[in-house]
């Protein structure tokens, strides 16, 4: 291969500068070059990459810059470089910087897109990448584990970049601290933008993680300041923080469905930041305590719905000496001067106790050890509605010391004490979402080491004025919750114009087929009345709407082909609305892929009637809908429902996060309606959400092989209720689980089983 | 009461100085004017409390000094204020010194004779106990548990003091960590001399520890450095650190049975320590290292006979996942410049690994998760008898990394690496137990963050001229290891002139008794022949030798006493020799206090009948026996022999650390022989010895209701060898422990059950 290397050397002379900077530009426009540009380099030296597609890179970019004179790697012009397919970049030396680059359209083939080390040889230190995007770089199988930028060695930073779209297994971002060459690191992941993570279903869906459950005793020390998580639904852990002395501070959780979460490890500092939630997800959440010595101060809390673990303020029970990947008991926490705007029961304490489960669990899993030595105190709490439930305490508080907390509403919640204040006080919106009180309450609780809060939210100096909350009135003028244009690169858009959906008329199969090809993702296909005779699957791989253009004459698809209807592929959402179905027994109506079903997909059926299937649904393992929604439809004559069933490893994943069936009417199911299924002891992972509701099962599961029309085994949140059953013959409609609340609601029952309440399911233990 | 305070106030004023210093004196007679001076104290002032013995006074030392002007409370005349009786004393607040006092003839009515808090709201701070002296301040009852020195708070300091003689249970200076007052806490443990701590048997006889179990997340940094640990023999941990960033510098240890253990807590620091062992005791230890990321460096072993979990470096197993009070796994521990001189086998790993023992534990106690990522380098062994064993494997090695390790002896153990280098090489002597090498080996292996260990063990600075091992040659002049000056007090004499013992002849029953009384401890009553008849007990309260004048003609004690013939009270040191001793039957030969044995007995019989008691010995709960030893003696027609079984509480206590029984005959006793018991599974405490050698039993154990006449379940080392057993009618001689290396050897057995060996026992768990 032929490379071409520019070379420009110039040397700056600085008048009254004893030292020359010698700078030197190298050009690169293929990884030949790159490779050669990198073995020669020496401190001082840029590495500039030509714009471009680099496809298929693995680069290791080793070098020994300094502090005056680092190593510079960077695109041409920023956000011009991409690198695509299999690709991924290594960092081992010190003093070397990466910036500008794009990772899209590809995946790594190691366990990293950017590593901070190449070998345990070749470390980075003193290293940074910045002003950088990954975007979907996730692996084809979503099954496959891996981080896309893996911290090793010391004072290491991720600045500036904005990182999106991890639908795989494994943490976005992962701080590793195996070894005394990456204790007391310092890093900094500052700046940064962690834009959407989908909803991943189960654990290992992190944006970033501390360590791991063999570092619960190791100084970290990582800095995790002024970011912006937005959309962060990966999982129920935002952030893991599983080390010692980690800081998060002035970061923004937008609208991101799980919490900060205090894992493993102690003396977190947690100050400043902003949890903005929204009216109606009770998944988003703040910031839940495990083990000792945190600080939680100068947060702001708006408008969380999030309970229990999701709470805005969630303090776990411990288990009594627990074994190192557990769950120690909270000691020693401070929770001080934080705002709670519009927050549903803030204060939650004796989370995760399950001494009721003594039955099914052994003693080292029993979360009996409360919180000792705990201080709240001068928090501020204000609801525009009033939320008489300030403290839910799932256990005794009594190692909780409440003092000075200050709330608009009145505390009926059985935790009473003096701590905890009503007063009638006002608060005004100063901006989006902001809401400060209109006086300061300037009489504080003194406690231990308090002194060391010297500022408040916006960094006004409480040693001169000292208030109640997270802000101390007045604030500046001008001053906001968030901007977005403090986060991420310099040049990435991360807002795209909105697509004006096109409705596009279909008349007959051909037609059906070519638009469905050409059609945008967001486009609506129109079919006119008649019967369109399919002899070959139908691929969805992209966001369409299958409707009838006469609601009153419904448009009929009738399936020829082999083994499915409509196949789904990864990204897909298919809505179909108003259409009749008819297969030749054979087929799946729908089906994922067998494999690689990188990214999520939904599936959305309104006034469609099925008949004459396989199953309704099948997918693969690893395959993952977000959401399943079937509603005023009629499924019949088919061999199964839906068939959500291949998470059978027993580690908390599962193969659809919402399921919703609803006014439908199901008739000559062979065997079950629908297969949904979670295996592993439940844990902080808390997905899977079905609702069974109002619809009608007649003449199903004579074939089941277990007896029972409804499989739901391990799923956490389910509504069961209305239904109709009628002429069933098997002995159980569903098992329902009596520990998350589940219980059957005005269902009406003929000759069909019963619905079982079992209070505590016996599952394997995943850890 | 009448009190009276004499106040003296001086103004000095400093030419040159804006700040005069102010010092106000105020002496005190009696704890009411004690009181008043402390409640009336103000920065600055000093209170002199007045030479003579203040008895039953519980001082509480508050008040707030500053860094300047701290108040102090000391003796008039260093030595010369002795605090006696049931008293103690508090100390809370700021800049608070207290100086020359000497504790001694008592004991703490609370937990702790020296505490560094009054309550929890009055916590000492910057403040200091110095150059004072605790004396055998031991609870009357040894199973009450005390810490005599209780740190809490911060930047505290003990410095200068003699400690001495604590028996009862509880380590003699605990570190306290419970709550964020209290950690971070830089606390100085400096100069001070911890002189002899008896054998305790069992736990609990640390003479420093620092945290708990609990503790071992917490960052506590304490400084432990240039202490003299003198025959500190309370358990087998000397120092048990149990958390994190703790500092153990230029200590000595003396021929103390025991380790330096980083029992919990991780990243210790054991820099330029001297641990001196002596030729025949295998009880004194090196360092045992558990969890992570400690630094040994610079220390130097001299003549450690320890084997295993006493080895001069002893590496422990972990449990995987261990709870929080059991084993973690030890990683990134490095051991570096350390010099061993005639030490056997000094470095060995993999040390509690049980894997073998898994029929009889819980997984969560099985030790099988091997040391990680460990470094051993630049390590100098030289022993003067070559040592072919230097590396002792208990598991695979396969984690630890040997690096330019240099010794003098061929290295035949399984372990081999490039890293243990066999080189020819000379030492010289150049003080008492110093041995340097003539040359330095220059060539080091320069592992991460080594180039952070800048001096050798006497300051040399490594940066200019490093070399293998804990010292740079040359050595300045002058050099020793140990110089007891260094350490302690200004005024307390620790070594006692030595008493010259008397003869006290002996010829009737009234002048034994008298002489008895009369005499002093180390005297001898020689015995006139004849028979004696005692109608009361003897009470043996100091260390007294009763022998025969004659010994062809043995004086001949007859006992017609109601209960107890030899009543042996705490420090009894009682020695018989050449003695006939005849009871009525219903005596025991030789007997406890019921209670408050606070301090250890002796017992040695040579050349001694006893005939016709109940038992030959019969002890207390609490009761502890250093030794026991009975040789050439013959003891007949009693009911039992030596009771030592009144540990029953299963937690790894026992009534006697050794019981030698050489060459006797034992005759006629209708039940046990012995019964010496240690209950709860073996952990790291490991004691009981008993040696059972060349003795021969007969016609004994005929109405044991278990049948064996021999009981030693628990006790970890038995020598059981060369005995002769004839006609005993029972089913057993004994049980031995095989997992212990137990075994009879050479024993000959004549109509009298078997002796069997049970490889793993399975006994109550402690934790």
């Amino acid at each position: 291969m032929r490379t071409f290397i520019s070379i420009s050397f110039c040397l700056i002379l600085f008048f009254g500068c004893e030292k020359p900077i010698s700078s030197n530009s190298i050009s690169v426009n293929d990884i030949e070059a790159l490779k050669e540009a990198i073995t020669n380099s020496k401190a001082g030296d840029e590495i500039v990459m030509a714009n471009g597609i680099w496809e298929d890179v693995q680069i290791e970019f080793s070098g020994q810059g300094t502090e005056d004179e680092p190593i510079v790697l960077r695109a041409e012009t920023p956000g011009k470089v991409t690198i695509e397919g299999v690709s991924n970049l290594k960092i081992g030396g010190q003093y070397l910087i990466v910036k500008d680059l794009h990772f899209k359209n590809g995946h790594t083939p190691t366990k990293n897109v950017i590593q901070f080390k190449i070998d345990d040889e070749n470390i980075a230190m003193y290293s940074k990448v910045t002003n950088c995007v990954i975007e979907e770089f996730t692996q084809p199988n979503r099954e496959v584990s891996d981080q896309w930028v893996e911290f090793w060695g010391r004072h290491n930073e991720l600045s500036n970049c904005y990182i999106a779209g991890k639908s795989n297994f494994g943490p976005t971002v992962m701080v590793r601290l195996n070894g005394n060459e990456h204790i007391k690191n310092y890093h900094k992941i500052i700046n940064n933008h962690f834009g959407p993570r989908p909803r991943k279903g189960g654990p290992h869906g992190e944006t970033l993680q501390v360590g791991d459950s063999y570092t619960s005793m190791t100084p970290s020390h990582t800095i995790v300041s002024n970011n912006l998580f937005d959309r962060c639904n990966g999982e129920v852990e935002i952030i893991s923080s599983k080390s010692n002395f980690n800081e998060f501070t002035n970061n923004v959780f937008f609208e991101s469905e799980g919490s900060l979460v205090l894992r493993h490890g102690n003396y977190a500092k947690i100050d400043g930041n902003v949890f903005i939630g929204n009216d109606n997800s009770e998944f988003i959440g703040g910031i839940r305590v495990v083990n000792t010595g945190h600080w939680i101060t100068n947060n702001y809390f708006y408008k969380l719905k999030g309970k229990v673990f999701r709470s805005p303020l969630a303090v776990m029970n411990g288990i009594p000496r627990s074994p190192l990947n557990r769950y120690n008991q909270v000691t020693d926490v401070v929770v001080a001067y934080n705002t709670y705007i519009d927050c549903e029961s803030p204060f939650q304490f004796g989370v995760g106790s399950n001494v009721s489960q003594s039955e099914v669990l052994p003693e080292s899993e029993i979360r009996s050890a409360r919180a000792i030595r705990t201080i709240v105190a001068n928090n501020l709490i204000y609801n525009h509605n009033p939320d008489d439930q300030p403290v839910v305490a799932h256990d005794s508080v009594d190692g909780v010391m409440f003092a000075k907390n200050i709330l608009n509403s009145p505390n009926h919640s059985p935790v009473k004490s003096e701590g905890l204040i009503t007063k009638d006080f006002k608060v005004k919106e100063v901006s989006d979402g902001l809401f400060v009180p209109t006086e300061n309450f300037e009489s504080v609780y003194p406690g231990f080491d308090f002194e060391t809060i010297t500022t408040d939210l916006f960094g006004n100096d409480r040693t001169k004025q000292n208030a109640v909350g997270a802000i101390i009135v007045p604030v500046k003028d001008g001053v906001v919750l968030v901007d977005k244009k403090n986060y991420g690169t310099d040049w990435f858009a991360t807002e795209k114009s909105a697509y004006e959906a096109q409705t596009l008329q279909v008349s007959n199969v051909e037609e059906l087929v070519g638009q469905l090809q050409k059609a945008n993702s967001g486009d609506i296909l129109a079919l006119n009345p008649g019967a369109y005779e399919l002899n070959e699957k139908l691929i969805i791989n992209k966001n369409i709407t299958i409707t009838s253009s006469d609601k009153n004459n419904k448009a009929e698809l009738i399936f020829n082909s082999d083994s499915i209807a409509f196949e789904l592929h990864p990204k897909a959402r298919l809505q179909l609305d108003d259409i009749f179905m008819k297969g030749n027994g054979n087929q799946n109506a729908f089906a994922t892929l067998d494999k690689n079903m990188t990214k999520a997909y939904d599936l959305f059926l309104e006034n469609v009637e099925l008949d004459n299937f396989k199953n309704v649904l099948q997918v693969s393992k690893g395959a993952f809908a977000d959401t399943i929604s079937v509603v005023n439809s009629v499924i019949k004559n088919s061999n199964r429902g839906f068939q959500l069933n291949k998470e059978t490893d027993d580690k908390g994943d599962y193969n659809a996060e919402f399921v919703i069936l609803k006014n439908n009417e199901f008739t000559n199911i062979n065997e079950t309606i629908l297969d949904y299924h979670r295996g592993g002891y439940d844990e902080s992972t808390i997905g899977g959400n079905l609702v069974f509701q109002n619809n009608t099962v007649t003449n199903s599961g004579k074939q089941e092989a277990d007896h029972i029309l409804i499989k739901n085994r391990g799923i956490i949140n389910v509504d069961f209720s209305n239904n109709t059953f009628k002429n069933n013959p098997v002995k159980l409609i569903a098992v329902l689980w009596g520990e998350k609340d589940q219980k059957p609601v005005d269902n009406t029952i003929e000759n069909s089983g019963e619905i079982q309440v079992v209070q505590n399911l016996k599952l394997k233990l995943m850890y």
